[in-house]
């Protein structure tokens, strides 16, 4: 069994030796390989080969399948940074801030071309595993959507913002799990046991990601501090302070919503996020769907020796302070 | 044996009848819906199923490849008319001029991951056709940068246009016949025989567009007519412009080039594209690729009557007006 720092420095080792991207045209590469040389956590292509090997040793697919799972992650992340006009990744400039909109385009369309390359070297269960990833696309496109809708609705519920989560973040750490089962030939209810693990533990770790965004180290972080604020986004800490407000805390969220100063505007909001108790509903909730989570995974029909790795990582993608 | 307009209304009354995308987020699907009602000549999946007749009955699994290779060409559409800036396309508003960027990126991401949906339902050959469809994909985001490279670069060579219009356009004409033939159990030499000749026909169909952009009628085109002039493109014509210009010439040329004033420019360079004899040379090399596509397309080991569909769009492409 591997732990997640073998993992990580193997998949970099193959990731580097891949000799993925030729160099010509430059221009459309060299952003590709600048974002996947800023590293990142790699957590969705470990998973992937952790739950590969929760029953047997890691296959070649498996490792086809966590490249391609990197590849999409690192794609709509290009986008979704062109989108939402981010001007940092991984604490370094953005592909558009770098390098212009068309190379932010163009590389991700060819980042997410590469992912269906690495994904058509897979040799069995390959239909399955195509359609799990594209089922899987569909729902991160969808679920960027809603993001963006959110933006400019005022009545979107807590519910609604679960589900955008999910969609966004969780359902490709759920399918990289679900991949690396499905490519040891686990059985379905194992399969799908892994699914909701990582679901779970996905929409957790995206509350615990609205939570340090507002009170996490901005050093840390390697992004500017209270950037969702900034931008009014609806995060889950926004919505259920709106939703337990008194009168006049309610009066003063929409003050700072409405206003075009953002001077001032963090420490307010962070005061009101503790006042409502928002603060402690999103510390409340990761808890709830890390157990519904850890839950999962106790299901799992393997020894619990074999788990290990992917509850140590989980135990510590919840307990991350960036 | 199916002619082209027969293919053509089968091929659109399934993309209505597939319910392709949900109703759900309106914001991504409905510019998608858009820009697939806005029709288009459907060359390329009508190719795909064409080939796949020329060796019997059209599979299902060709039917999926059609709508995958439609699906992915608008996904390229959406992404480059942002990065040319382009206001219109087939006469109506562009994705990202109509609905904005966001739903230009996105509507355009989540159209590709659909065409890989299609693909997967594919039976029989679906590694190959994976491995030829994601070669093309490739290929055509690297002919896009080269596109956009030549904007700034003033030492383009001809062969090198006509490398770039070969990944850019050609590719995916010749893949889908390819893919076409491969779904049919077609042997390896009239696969390639297929490839070449929609690679040839889609270098002579493009160099025809430029033609069309420069000389066309604009109210057949839907588009503004000189645009590629306008924009300092470089076209084929341009570039036979610069290497058969007099001195006289290419100083008319270079001032134009280099001209803030879009007044007079249009009528100025089709002048100098005719009077360096440009003009004739496009000409020329419309003739040349379309007879080694000819060739191709005769080699083909199948009876010429089942190749006469075929052999009548090739030349009805050839001889368009728009």
């Amino acid at each position: 069994m591997h732990s997640f720092s073998v993992l990580v420095s193997d998949f970099e080792a193959r990731l580097q030796s891949a000799g993925l991207f030729p160099s010509e045209p430059s221009n459309l590469y060299e952003p590709c390989k600048y974002l996947l040389g800023l590293g990142g956590k790699r957590i969705r292509p470990v998973v992937c080969l952790m739950s590969n090997e929760l029953f047997g040793p890691i296959s070649e697919d498996a490792w086809h399948a966590a490249l391609a799972i990197e590849l999409f992650h690192n794609f709509t992340l290009i986008h979704d940074d062109i989108m939402d006009k981010a001007p940092l990744r991984r604490g370094f400039p953005t592909i558009h801030a770098k390098y212009g909109l068309t190379a932010g385009i163009l590389g991700g369309d060819a980042m997410s071309i590469y992912a269906y390359q690495s994904l058509a070297e897979i040799k069995e269960h390959n239909r399955e595993v195509l359609r799990i990833f594209n089922r899987t696309a569909i729902e991160v496109c969808e679920g960027q959507q809603f993001d963006m809708d959110f933006e400019t609705r005022n009545d979107v519920t807590v519910d609604e913002y679960i589900k955008m989560i999910t969609l966004k973040t969780s359902v490709l750490l759920a399918a990289s799990l679900k991949i690396g089962a499905v490519l040891a030939g686990a059985n379905e209810e194992n399969c799908n046991l892994l699914y909701d693990f990582g679901k779970n533990l996905g929409i957790a770790f995206q509350l615990q990601d609205d939570y340090l965004d507002a009170f996490g180290d901005s050093a840390k972080l390697g992004k500017q501090r209270g950037g969702d604020i900034l931008t009014n986004k609806k995060t889950y800490l926004l919505l259920q302070a709106l939703q337990f407000a008194s009168d006049n805390q309610a009066e003063a969220i929409r003050f700072w919503l409405q206003s075009s100063e953002s001077e001032g505007k963090v420490p307010a909001m962070l005061s009101l996020f503790e006042s409502t108790g928002a603060h402690t509903k999103c510390r409340e909730a990761v808890q709830h769907y890390s157990q519904i989570a850890f839950d999962n995974l106790a299901k799992v029909n393997v020894s619990d020796n074999r788990k290990a790795h992917l509850l140590e990582l989980a135990t510590y993608l919840l307990h991350r302070d960036k």
